[in-house]
Parts: C-alpha cells; structure tokens; sequence
C-alpha cells in the first residue's frame, strides 16, 4: 500500500529561500503569516492529509461513488467523517476573507496546503477544490447579499460549490450551450437544462450544495454572447439563512471513469430548478472565467501533487528492492544482489520525477504569490506586473504541469516494474487519477492556444517581453558565478530558444492563424521548460547561499544543486529540438483533406 | 463504442511496396506467399478479428478473469467460443513448421495478422502469443519427442502455452531463482517453487497447457549459470498422446491489473508437479532467451497495435465532434460550428499518431522479415547480415515502440477532451491496456541496457555500423531528388546525431559503464527516431514512385508523403536535444547518495 508524507521542508524552502514571502509582511494578510505561523499550519496539515485523508485513497478508488435511485450519490466509506475532519479542522478558510469568516491569510499559504491534499487524496480534494471555486466567482461577482447568504457556510465548508459550464454537445465551445434561463416574478429564474461532467454534482460530505451554472435568459442571442451565470442551490435557502426546500435539480448518472474514482462525476439535471443571477446578465462567461483561472492554477497543482507522491513511493522501492548488480561491480557484495538504485537509468527516472516536482512545486506556488500581489501589492505597477505574468503563466501552470506530473507518475509506475502494473501497489491509481488533469479545466491543447492565441499577444506583448526581462536579469546577476554556469549557460540558451520561438510566432502567426494553432502545443513546452529552469535557477542559488552561510542541513542544500543540474543537464535541453517543431509551421499539418484521417 | 478495421492496404503497402517481400519468393515459404495469398489472409484475419475479437475487448476489460475455489481460471463471456473459432480458423498455423501441423508461411505474414488481432482484443491474444512462445523454445531446443508430443496441439490451438521465469523477489535478474527441481529415478523432476506475473497461466480455453518453467536443479549453482528449463504439462500427456492425470501444478490467484483484464495474470504454484527437461542441463536461459526475443517483437508490435486502433477511434470522433470555429473564420458556415478537426492542434495529435503507427507498422514487419532472412536467406552473409540487424533492432522495437504506442493512445485519448476519462468510451482502455507493453518481457530500460551494454558493441560493432551503412546508402542514393530532400535532409542530421551518441558512447561507456547507464535510454529514442525515419524514407520513395507510374489512388500515396514530411517535421527533429541528454553522462545522476531519494 502506497505512502505519503507532506515535504514540509521543501515547501518552507520555496517560500521563505526563494519566494522571500517575509518580505512582503507589509501586505495585507502577510503579517500574519509568519514563517512560525507557516510552520504550524504546514505541520498540521501534512498531519491532518497523512492521518485522515491518505488512508481513504486507495479504497476510495477502488469503491467508488454510488447513485442511488433517487438521485442522491454516496461518496467512499471515510469520506464523509474525513470530510468532516477537514471542516472542523477550518481548513478550507486558511485564505478566506476574515469577514466571511476566513483567515485571511495569503492564497500562497492554501496553495502549500492544497498541494498535500491532492498527494494524499486527489478524489477527495476536489470536494474542496470546486468550492473554492464557486467562492471566488460570488465573491467578485455576486451581490451582498448572495455573498452573505452563501459564502461564510461555503467557507467553512459546511456547504459545498460546483461549477456547470459543459453539456453533452459541448465543452470547449460554449457559444453552444442549450440550458435555459426563465425569468420570474420575484426576480429569480427557472433553470433547465442538462449539464455533464459535473464534480460533486451530488454528494453526502455537507448540508447544501451552491450550484453555479452557465445558462442562456430566453431571447438572449444564441451563442457566447448570450450566456449569463446563476447560483442554483440544491436546498433553497429561507431568508433567515436556514435551510427550505429541496431545488428541482438531481443527478441523473455518474461516470465511470479511469481515475479519481472517488469524486463523483455527475450528468445533472435541472428541471425548472430556482437560480439567481450572479452579475449582470449576458456577462456569465466572464464571471465563469473568475473561477477558472483559479480552478486552472489548482488543476496545475494536481499535476505536481501526483508527481510527488509517485516520487516518493517509486524511490522508497528502489531502495528496497534487491535485484541484479552495478555496472560498475558490486555495491553491497554481502548480499546476493544490489539495490535498483544503483542503476544509472533508474535514477534517470527518479531524478526526472524530482527535478520536475521540485521545479513545479516552486512554479505553482509562485503562481499562488502572483495572484496575492496582483490583488494586495502596494503599488499599480507591482500590481500590474504580477497580474501580467501569473496572466500569462495560467495556461503554463495548466497545461505544462499536468502533462508533466502525469508523465512523471507514469515514469515512478515503470520504476516498479510488473508491480507498478497491479493496482494493489497503487501506482496505477496515481497515473489513472493524474490522467484527468490534462483534460479537464480546458484541454491542454486549449491552454496552449490561450498562452500563444490570446496571452502573449495581451497588451502589446507586455507580460512576455516582462518574462523575458526576469530571466535575463537573473541570468546577468549570476552569469559571474561560477558555480552557477552549469545552471545559467543552459537557461540563457533555453531562453534563446523561446524568444526565437517568440519572434517566429510574431512574424508567421498573425499572417496565418494556423500557424500558431500548429506552434502553439511545442511553445506551451518551451515556456514550462524555461520557467522551470528559472525557478530552478533561483533555488539553486538560493542553496548556495545557504551553504555559504553555513548551515545544519548541508546535505538538503547540495541535493538541491545536484537536481538542479539534472534539470539542466536533462529537461533543458528540449528546447532546441521544441524549436524547430514551433518552425515547422502549419503546411504539413493542414495538408491532408479532412476525410482522409 | 468503439471500433475497429484491419488497415489490410497499409499493410499491403508496406510487404509488397517497402519491403518487397515478392523478391524473396526463392526461399523457402515465401513461393506460397503471394500477393493473392497474403491479400486473401489479410482480409480473412480483418474479418475474424472485426467480427469475432473486437466485440469481446470492452467486454472483456469489464468483466475480467475469475479464479475459482479450486484453483482453474475462467476468461471473460466468449473467449472460449471465440478461440475455438481462431482454432478452427487455423490462425495459429501461418507460419508454424508444415511438419507440425503449419503452414509454413514466412514469419512476417503471422505478424502481420497479430498486428489486427492485437488491435481489436489485446488481452485475447495474449493467450496464442504465449503460446507461439513456448513453440519456438520447444522447437529449437527441445528433444525430437518432446516436438512430436507438444507442438502439433499448440500450432493448432488446442493446447496452450506459457513462460514461467519471474518469481517475487526477482523479475530482471534471473539468477536468484528459486524454484527447484528435484532429479528423478524415470529422468524427469519435480518442480517446487512459486512463479508470478504467468500470463495465461491457467485458463479455460483449451485442453491443456504447456507450461516453461525455469528453475534449478538440486545441487546447481546458485545464480544464473545454474538455471534450466523444463516443459510442465498442466495435465500430463501419455505415451499415445492421450491426456492422463492432472499435475501438481495451479493457480494461486490473479493479479487485479491496470488493463489487458482479459488476459488472466496468475501466480502459479508448483508443488512437486513432474516436469521434463528442455535442452542441457543448466542452459535453461539461453532457451528462455529465444523464446524472449520472438516474444520482444510481439510485445513490440502491441504498442503500435494499440496505437492504430486509438487513431482510428480518435480520428473517427474528431470528424465527428461539432465545436469551435476555425482560426482562419468559419469552414462549415450553415452549421453551428465546424469539426474539431479544423483545429492545427488536434491535427497534430493525429498526425502524429499516423506518423508514429504507420512508421512503427514498417518496423515490426522489417523485424519479421529479417527474423525469416536470419533463418532462410540464401547466402551464410545474408543471413548472418540479418541476422545482425534483428538482434540490434530487437531492444528498440520492444522499447521505443511500447513507449510510443503508449504516448499515441494517451495522445489520441486527449482528443476525445472529458469522454476520454469515461470508460463506456473505449480510450481508457487502450491506454491501459498499451501500458502493460512498456514493463513486461524486459522493462524498457532493460532494452536500453541490452542495446547499449550488449548489442552495440557484439562483433566489434558489426550490427550497427551495417545499420549506419543502410541509411547512408539511402541517403545518398535520394539525395539529388527534389521531392526527397524533405525527408533525406532531416534524416541525415539525425543519423548524424545518432553516430556522434555512438561515438561518445564508445569514448566514454568503456571507460566508466555508468556513462553507458546513464545514455541508455536516450540512445533507445534515437535510434528508434532514426529507424523510423529510415522507413518513412523508403515508403515515401514507394510512394513517389508508384504516383510516378501513374495509379487510380492518388490520395493513399499522396498521403503518404504527407504523413512521412509530418514524421520528418515533427518526431525526427528529436534527436538533437536527445544527443544532449546522452552526451550530459553520469557523474549528476550518480552524484546523490542512495538514502537522499
């Protein structure tokens, strides 16, 4: 049975060594979250996800969700007094605002926390993630009162949230939603429709669940233009908060699904169901967006949290197991054979895993940093800047991460050899779970299209030519550092690569559309792969720095150098090769008649 | 649901088009295999697999095998009755020996079938794979007697096959073997010990199975030298060729699998069961190789199988799938939206899948060719020269195409956005089930190791500058066409790349084996690359050609040059960043202490 334990000390790395979130204690909420602070709640949530939540993983996919005949669905035996747990624990209200009864602490303090939630327990996550969701659309969008009515319970997590966006004809394009708004006399709607792919569309885990859906108000225009939000609460809510009657929505079926078995994966149905308006009307994809962007980093998240976790499972038996001998003669002569590790292409596969879930670590929570400054930063500019760039990196983060982190399970499943293959040793559950994140929240394929269709292009090019800027000054900074040139000749190289990327784009990709379509998957690669070596680059020196300075934990800090390198040495260097797909343009590609695929 | 046709004309392109298998037609079997035969074989395997296996696959996955109180193991609904049709189809027989009941067919039309029936029912045709196995070990090492009693019941069906080497402290390192055979007064043994991971290890679908069981003899050396191979009939066979008791031998349970649910995965308990020794004493694993290496093209052959049956389903859904709008405006105006195939990005995913299953199609029948010249070609160089190149090709083709099938069908899932995720639809399945191919019969990086450590370097480096020469040779002889240089110019570059990594292997693998190690599997993607690309070369020049001399299917061969410029642009342009892997060597991978993973 597969293990987990929170890596507590390399996320205190990335937030206090590389992101220097001390330093931003004049910002609202960041007083608060002192490296003390951090620590305690790092430390408890690592116990909380590896006591309660962790157990529940394996069994959870292997029991499923149930529907029951009249609509109600039954998550995993232990998911509902875990989930309990998680509300008393105030869990989900760490980044909350303190007037609906959060902490307020910063979104980055979350981030570090959902990351270990998902590594135990990714079905179970998503419970929370989707409320957090939902939250964040009322927040910016909804009125006082919808924001008093449902939030604080949302908070706690007495309640739970969802969002509706796909229907069975369509996810992508939701110019082609069928779902119906009819406005009534008291101000509400009826809402009908049917709506797929809803995570925990039904469930057990709380009192009520605070629908958001994605309809059309009857003669609005047909298509993207069209499309207003509402809230559609499973239990109607009286005016003095308590709960009222059940709303005329239920799901009809759930998926069968390859992985995260035990999030409950709804068809729903909404039968004339009471919905209220969030925002102006006509303007519900915008506020959708709200929720996806958010949605999107979280997304990104799952891709490393899985990474982790198959990580630390994949090494602990390479470690373990005995079998053949080194190349280079026996390590342990004593026994009859050597541990795998001693292996060259076993570690290759280890050393990936790390490289990329260290790398991630600090891109997702740097994402996380990103969006508190460009909320609470004291100056527009910074503002400004920060909003550019995590602008710029959603799409990265998305997509990037959850390709990675499921080519990195995939990898840490290979390291088990037949074993990784039998779904006792757990392995195949953390590729089936990871398997969905590159789909959900816009295919990876639509991230890349943002990032190269509409992200780099925003503002005349300003986040990127931001980024470029970033990673040039670091280079510079460093570039005397002799201890740092295996790390920065090979960024300033990568670097070179993305901004030829860049360039090409600018000149063919206005010309013909379809010659970004075609670049577009290869630059979305090129730009993880240059953010990563970034990152990589700034906890590589903030390792050495450490050292110089002296410190108890040497080896924590020369293993930093050596992944870093790793990642220099072995993910880097795509960068030349992605180029020259980015350079084959469109012609080959949109050669063939449709008919002849 | 999904579904599946026999791509009878790619395959035909290929026999007759690339390989030109017509020019063999002096060697023995070959005269039988002409065009019309191998086209009426062709259409008869399409037909039985369409119509028999492929309904069975979802199914089977659904359904699993169920192992019994009693220890016999039943396959899922119509297993039986559709392998007691490929029984009586004869399908086993292609090219089995005629004096054993074969056809004596040349070994490439049998892969070319196993292909089709891969596609349609990967689990199902583990059970005649296994057999086809066992055949060839009993063939070439066995006694006269031991041929005449077993192999006609296993070249036609009745009988089935298995190979017993992993036990559950050793799966690639063989010499810590611990099953036992104890030396008996008649000249048999008695086989003790515990086998895992047996696929087809018990089942219900023929009379009998011919276990291969590797074990020790009493009093043998303790390692590797020390092991021999016996036959172990699950129900003895007497001296008339009649059935007698049951032996000592049973399934002790089933393994629960990420996919190929089908296929029953059985840990076999040996419990002093009569076995009879194949070949010398203690030369157990020279026999198992044999077996391994017709086994490694088969496994081989399931990863692009898989490949081409996830294309077909994902390019049938993307023509089908209404959503979103061109980027160039518009291609469908009087609808709602245009087919997701308008989309570069989405091209791409198919495209490559093309490129890749098309590429790999040519290789297992290369591989199957060249397995027939190593036995019949006319001359003692011919033979030896195929001979070469098959022993070289072998760790690539089990290697890189299980991973890149693998990569088409996850690829070719994503197309299909959240339906992908749903089991009713099918590409879970294959996605599942292709993932097997990359662990067993040798774990990927054990193919790299073998290509890298043992058949790079065997005859002074024989094979592999034989295979240098033929690329070369290609090369030059298309240089000066025009219509070529597309494909011929990247090629060269990345034969280029490909020597310089042997280069550097042979400065700096010698001297410390951990640079080998470390190269392994980088070395493994180039090499594929360039086998791949050297293939796609030659169809596109049977292409041209063909188009030259004038054909009422323009569009087949037109579309090949597509396919093979898309292969050129996209996958080729790999190796130069591969090269950089290679050439970064061990001393980071090896850097880290083995308690720091």
């Amino acid at each position: 049975m597969p293990s987990y334990h929170a890596p507590v000390k390399d996320t205190q790395f990335v937030l206090q060594h590389v992101l220097n979130i001390q330093n931003y204690a004049n910002l609202e909420g960041f007083a608060d979250a002192t490296p003390d602070t951090i620590a305690a709640i790092l430390e408890q949530g690592a116990k909380f996800v590896e006591d309660v939540l962790q157990p529940l993983n394996q069994s959870g996919d292997q029991e499923g969700c149930t529907r029951h005949p009249d609509g109600t669905v039954t998550t995993p035996k232990g998911f509902k007094e875990a989930y309990q747990q998680y509300v008393d624990g105030g869990w989900g209200t760490l980044s909350a605002p303190v007037e609906f009864g959060g902490q307020g602490l910063p979104h980055v303090v979350s981030i570090a926390f959902n990351e270990y939630m998902i590594s135990a327990n990714m079905a179970f996550a998503m419970y929370p993630g989707l409320t957090h969701g939902a939250i964040s659309s009322i927040l910016v969008r909804g009125s006082e009162e919808q924001k008093k009515t449902y939030v604080p319970k949302m908070v706690s997590g007495e309640w739970l949230g969802t969002m509706n966006l796909t229907e069975p004809h369509c996810g992508t394009d939701l110019g082609l939603i069928r779902s119906k708004a009819e406005p009534q006399d008291d101000g509400s709607f009826k809402i009908t429709g049917t709506k797929i792919f809803i995570s925990s569309g039904d469930n057990d885990l709380g009192e009520n669940i605070i629908h958001l859906v994605l309809a059309k108000i009857v003669g609005a225009p047909d298509n993207v233009k069209g499309i207003s939000l509402f809230i559609v609460p499973k239990v109607l809510v009286n005016a003095d908060g308590s709960l009222g009657a059940r709303n005329a929505v239920s799901c009809g079926s759930i998926e069968h699904k390859m992985g995260i078995k035990g999030s409950a994966t709804c068809v729903m149905n909404y039968d004339g169901a009471t919905g209220y308006l969030v925002g102006e009307r006509e303007k519900g994809l915008q506020a959708m967006f709200i929720m996806m962007n958010a949605a999107r980093l979280g997304v990104g998240q799952q891709g490393m949290a899985i990474g982790e976790v198959a990580y630390q499972n994949a090494a602990a038996y390479a470690k373990d197991r005995i079998q053949g001998r080194a190349l280079t003669g026996p390590q342990n002569p004593e026994a009859k054979a050597d541990s795998i590790l001693v292996h060259p292409d076993v570690r290759r596969m280890l050393l990936d895993a790390r490289a990329f879930n260290e790398g991630a670590r600090a891109f997702a929570l740097w994402g996380g940093l990103l969006v508190d400054l460009a909320h609470k930063a004291q100056t527009e500019e910074e503002r400004q800047q920060a909003d550019d760039v995590i602008s710029l990196m959603t799409p990265v983060i998305k997509g990037y991460l959850t390709d990675k982190g499921h080519e990195t399970a995939t990898n840490c499943q290979q390291v088990f050899g037949g074993h990784g293959y039998v779904e006792e040793w757990g392995m195949s559950q953390f590729v089936r779970d990871a398997r969905i994140a590159m789909i959900y929240e816009g295919a990876n394929g639509i991230q890349a299209l943002d990032l190269v269709g509409r992200k780099l292009a925003q503002n005349g090019g300003r986040a990127i030519r931001g980024f470029f800027e970033m990673v040039s000054t670091l280079c510079a900074e460093n570039k005397a550092n002799a201890d740092m040139a295996p790390l920065i000749t090979p960024l300033e190289k990568s670097n070179g690569h993305l901004q030829a990327a860049t360039m090409w784009l600018m000149q063919n990709g206005l010309a013909n559309p379809n010659n970004a379509g075609a670049a577009s998957y290869p630059y979305m690669q090129m730009m993880g792969l240059v953010c990563l070596g970034y990152l990589w680059a700034k906890m590589a020196k903030a390792a050495q720095d450490a050292l110089a300075a002296g410190t108890e934990d040497e080896t924590f800090y020369k293993n930093k150098i050596i992944v870093a390198k790793h990642f220099a040495e072995r993910h880097l260097v795509e960068t030349g090769s992605l180029l020259r797909k980015v350079e084959a343009g469109s012609e080959t590609i949109m050669a063939m008649a449709a008919n002849d695929f």
